[in-house]
């Protein structure tokens, strides 16, 4: 365990503290706010009208698929198109030099043409849009769990994401374009279903029922499916991964919704790449990465299948939780200033030269059969009609190499060039995770576990031989099944990764062993440290909440749970205290409690409602006085439609000037209050608490007294606050940064 | 739509009524009564205890797994050797008398085989257990959903329901075996968990943590999963089925266990059913039902068979509504006495008749291929070397023509064979859905769907040929999709069935076309009447809830919805009065809300807690009296071990004898009630009532006005009682029945 340790002890060492809880974040609010103005409009629509809102909501995941699969698509071609220029030039050009032993120039032709691809993504990222670095899973998850990440569903991320992907994937980076598409989808849903783009200021005036957390956060949530969905050519995969991540608010009609977007944008990708790849109608592309087709040699098989992986776990599982554990440390660049670009540009010249070095050093050649899946077979030093097997592994894009992996028949590598490759590609590949490109690592996780598991799977038909050759034959499983213990180690998901793998592999046989494998990869794995998108989300302090609050809470009530006290409202206020209350940036509350009537002593008073700091912003904005309600008459009255209009993004109190006269008016809460949130009694135990918290997707919770009076009040970061430590229960400290 | 007004006018007349709503029936709490006993144990208990915990659970799911997939594996094997033998010795016979001319012997021992075997599941059923009868997958939906059916989880249950179900599929009745497994792996999940069985008086003492509603729905909705896995084969599907019934408890942890069960429980099955075949080792034999390997023509065949499929969808969907009108029809039987048993054996009786004749008159003679799947082929008049064609859909499990249907070579089936079969078969198996005797529906359902799909397909083969005969080649695919589309209209499961056809077919080419067919089965569906397993509960007025609550219930509050006026209990009751409430017959109340003092006027008091009928029923059995406090101190104080060892079945109050004296004792419910149930004001809209109770699986809501005083309850059949009608929100009458 000495890995465990040295990288444990780094651990310490980076400058984010573990143990924090930043302020900085918000909440989503899965609840709705059902004042009078929202009552009143429901209560106006008839039956026709909400199955009218169904079909739309079909419409609009309809539209969400599409539009995924268009820019999986868009990806995909520009990729494919960069790579191949940039390959068919490097080829060409070591044809020309390998005669003349002029092969430094190649070399540095290949490292330019890398760095130039990823020093304009690096730059893109850096500059404009750092939030749209990495694969954006972690996000999204968040997202799905009720936290508001800044900027993380906006257009300008999405055009950024886009943009670097296409360009650190064709720089040759280690990485896959796989997981940004899951963001990619994110975004297009968050824009489709709000019908406008305030970035571009451009609004539709459609969808504007949908203008809420709510809705927005079910359409989010397909869109991360419709991501998933064009990725991996894995419909359903999509759907389970958005429900492991967002499955309190799940049900039947949106499992549905869900599906139908990840069916369309699958369908959409398969048939544009099916065009640009001239065979129209073929459908032969479900995904951005394809397996390849696993033949089925259905008897005999399974048992040994899982016997095989049976064996491997120990070895597997060593080398995933070090991989995940030290990727995890490449995490200390991320804040780095912006050194960040020149870093990336190195990382590609060096992927490059590592590359060609092993390339170049490696005396193993293949012969060059008839089916080959090589595109750009190199023969270097090798004899006429073979080539060089170093260099399908790096002289190719990842997803061609895996595919390689899984399908070449036994004897195509030799397994020190596979050894050496999965060493230096691990080490690449933790390198460039910290790096400021966005990039996935879904596919160079599958590329090192595929490469150690064809290895493992050579090296045992080696030590069996004796025995029955055919039983251990085709390395090619031992790839797939290793793939799936490295990815399954770094990602730990686990039902949505079985079925995305098989849907891949397009092969249900498979589904058992991969299944154990993915199993026992994530109770080992957990035993040593969390997954890698949950180190992520606790290092960058994101109040999280988990499924459950931590079993050995029940010592701990509401009472000591809740921040108080709690800055209430009268409902009649006066617009002075508003103002001031939120103005102060000392606190920057965002719910108030609305209270029968705040004696001027201590005593807290009885709970009638609540409200929002968006809402009262928009009311100060349309200065909505009582003092006004005679001349309101005339003037129009205030519309749920106003406080959609603002939506999302609310104007900081600052911008709303006020006057001194209007100090002294006074606001009338009762319209525009929830009358009904929900409260605990003080003595509620923070599991039940944390039930109702997390079952209705809640922003703020209300503790109330006996007499409903209001003693405090519930947030996410007060529960995300505890949770289960080495020694029991720990609590994090709150932090504004 | 003449079958339609036909059906829907017979409906009425059955003695059923769709308004009405039954109040026999009691809810499941899926919310723990976190009362001073319960927060003691838990404190008490240490981090290992809670991991300890954990692995128990594992434990049993694993267990759940193991138990159901042995039961599959028994029911598989006993039909198996029971029809073997039935169908030879039939074959025997009928190959003795072709000769001679005195075929209708045949047919009388045919008969009379079914009719016995029929008889004796049909007398198991009715006499024994009338609610084993049928799938039972309507039951665990209810179940699921939180309401309890009487002795749907016992033992006893399930050893008729295996039984009878071996009976009705050995006695050829058109039936499959598939539904009740589902139900069986729910009566194993039930069992196995409480560590003990009440009908045997046998308690093993062990897994008491978890004897109470909340964990043992869990469990039970693993055992439901694994019963659709050993069933199909299909381990996600499983989970799927689960979450999909009963999502509003679902989390990362309990999805994986519900994995492991699947997993371990089609393991199972396989493991011991090729042992079984004589191939140990193969595993070849994933489910129950085995739809065979469909070779994937990988090129050209996706969007053809797109194509197709949508061509289909009308003629399809036309059928599969009328079949579950018919079906739902059949339901008229269900409640008539105990000429139950002979209408099975008539019906058993029937479909041997009707299938001999239809075997006899039948001129359609297929050549005896060497590769044939046949295992009784009859060649009756046919020349030698050829079979009876329609022998193969009638002599045979219903399983294996399915298979048959799917996977015959072109040619196999002449069209009016399959034709008359079709309608033959689909009156045989409506008719057979009323019967009392234990069988599924998803077996009948496929093998019409396939029959006629596989007709349309070799209709359309003739009109096309012209063309290209290879495009429309393959007539097995269209006994897939029309199979699909069958079961999905009946049904009417959408995500959970795509990926249950997927993995039955092993094939996950066929997702797509599988996954459109059967959305818009639902869609069409739906628009005409409800599922089949939805009118079943609609039928026997189950308060089943829904997603959501009707979207135009907006209009309601709680104060409308509550039941009003509420027993409730001082926090020390006299008690006299405790007895006399629980005794009180006409109303049956489950929970009591406990108030600080209730003055004898008629305001309601300050709610403090809830306490539930079987805590009351405990604490009177043990004598749990004020005035017995100070000799308490010798005798044991009581536990939650107390509340377990009773659970699930509570005396009635009437067994408890209280003395004259004893009735003026008083009773400290302080530490026994729950001190922090949920509440809602009275102002809350339905909706927003409806989701908490839903998502937290309560079973009573507290109604409380601006003092936190009890005004009124809100239980699951106050929630049920409202639903969307033709012209819109419709109020169901409760009913006592």
């Amino acid at each position: 365990m000495t890995v465990y340790d040295i990288v444990k002890s780094r651990l310490k060492e980076i400058p984010h503290n573990e143990k924090l809880l930043s302020l900085k974040y918000e909440s989503l609010d899965y609840d709705n706010s059902e004042n009078q103005l929202f009552l009143e409009e429901e209560r106006r629509m008839s039956h026709m009208g909400f199955r009218c809102l169904e079909i739309r909501r079909w419409v609009i995941c309809g539209l969400i698929g599409f539009l995924t699969g268009l820019i999986a698509c868009l990806i995909d071609i520009a990729v494919e198109e960069l790579a191949g220029y940039k390959y068919s030039a490097v080829k060409q050009n070591i044809e020309k030099f390998t005669e003349f032993g002029g092969l430094s120039i190649s070399l540095i032709l290949w490292a330019a043409l890398n760095s130039a691809f990823v020093m304009v993504g690096a730059i893109a990222v850096a500059f404009f849009e750092p939030i749209a670095a990495g694969s954006g899973i972690p996000q999204i998850k968040c997202y799905l769990n009720g936290v508001k990440i800044p900027c993380v569903v906006r257009l300008k991320t999405l055009a950024i994401k886009v943009f670097g992907v296409i360009c650190s994937v064709a720089g040759g980076l280690a990485v896959g374009k796989e997981g940004p598409m899951i963001h990619s989808g994110a975004v297009v849903a968050a824009g489709v279903s709000q019908g406008r783009s305030t970035s571009l200021k451009k609004d539709f005036k459609i969808f504007e029922y949908f203008r809420r957390d709510t809705e927005k956060r079910d359409f989010v949530s397909a869109g991360a499916a419709a991501g998933v969905s064009a990725a991996f050519g894995a419909p359903v995969g999509g759907v389970l991964f958005s429900l492991e991540e967002g499955a309190s608010f799940w049900n039947q009609m949106l499992t549905w919704r869900i599906f139908f977007a990840s069916m369309i944008s699958t369908f959409t990708l398969n048939f544009f790449l099916s065009i640009y790849h001239g065979k129209p109608g073929e459908l032969s592309s479900p995904g951005l990465i394809n397996f390849g087709r696993f033949d089925s040699d259905h008897k005999r098989q399974l048992l040994k299948r899982l016997k095989k992986s049976m064996s491997f776990l120990h070895f597997m599982l060593q080398l995933s939780l070090s991989l995940s554990l030290s990727l995890s440390l490449s995490l200390w660049y991320i804040h780095r200033p912006c050194l960040q670009v020149m870093e990336a540009m190195l990382v590609a010249a060096v992927t490059a030269t590592v590359a060609f070095a092993m390339i170049y050093f490696s005396n193993d050649c293949q012969p060059l059969g008839q089916d080959s899946t090589e595109e750009y077979p190199l023969q270097l030093f090798c004899a006429d009609g073979e080539y060089n097997s170093m260099a399908t592994a790096f002289f190719n894009t990842p997803e061609r190499s895996v595919r390689s992996l899984f399908h070449n028949p036994p004897g195509s590598y030799n397994p020190l060039t596979l050894g050496v490759f999965t060493l230096v590609y691990f080490v690449l590949a933790v390198w460039t995770y910290g790096l400021t490109v966005s990039a996935g690592v879904f596919i160079p996780s599958l590329l090192i576990g595929a490469a150690w598991g064809r290895l493992f799977g050579i090296l045992l038909s080696t030590i069996t031989s004796s025995q029955s050759v055919s039983i251990w034959a085709d390395p090619g499983k031992y790839a797939l099944i290793g793939a799936a213990a490295q990815l399954g180690g770094i990602v730990r998901m686990t039902l949505s990764l079985t079925v995305i793998m098989v849907e891949a592999t397009g092969n249900v046989t498979y589904g058992f062993p991969i299944m154990l494998v993915l199993m026992t990869a994530k109770i080992v794995g957990d035993y040593f440290i969390e997954g890698l998108y949950d180190i992520h989300i606790k290092l960058q302090s994101v109040p999280f909440l988990h499924w459950d609050a931590p079993p050995t809470s029940h010592w701990l009530t509401a009472r000591e749970v809740m921040s108080s006290p709690v800055t209430c409202f009268n409902r009649v206020e006066r617009v002075g205290r508003i103002v001031d209350v939120l103005s102060n940036t000392s606190t920057n509350h965002n719910g108030f409690p609305v209270v029968a009537h705040t004696t001027e002593n201590e005593e807290p008073g009885k709970i009638c409602g609540l409200i929002l700091r968006s809402q009262l912003i928009v009311l100060l904005k349309h200065k909505v006085f009582v003092e006004r309600a005679s001349s309101r008459l005339s003037q129009r009255r205030l519309q749920l439609k106003d406080f959609r209009d603002a939506y999302p993004r609310f104007p900081p109190i600052q911008s709303i000037h006020v006057s001194q006269d209007e100090r002294e008016c006074m606001m009338d809460l009762n319209e525009f209050m929830n009358p009904t949130p929900y409260t605990v009694p003080q003595e509620t135990s923070l599991p039940r608490v944390f039930k109702l918290f997390r079952a209705l997707g809640l922003r703020h919770l209300v503790v109330v007294d006996d007499e409903n009076r209001v003693v405090g009040l519930v947030t996410r970061k007060d529960l995300a606050r505890y949770h289960l430590g080495k020694d029991g229960l720990e609590e994090l400290q709150l932090a504004q940064t």
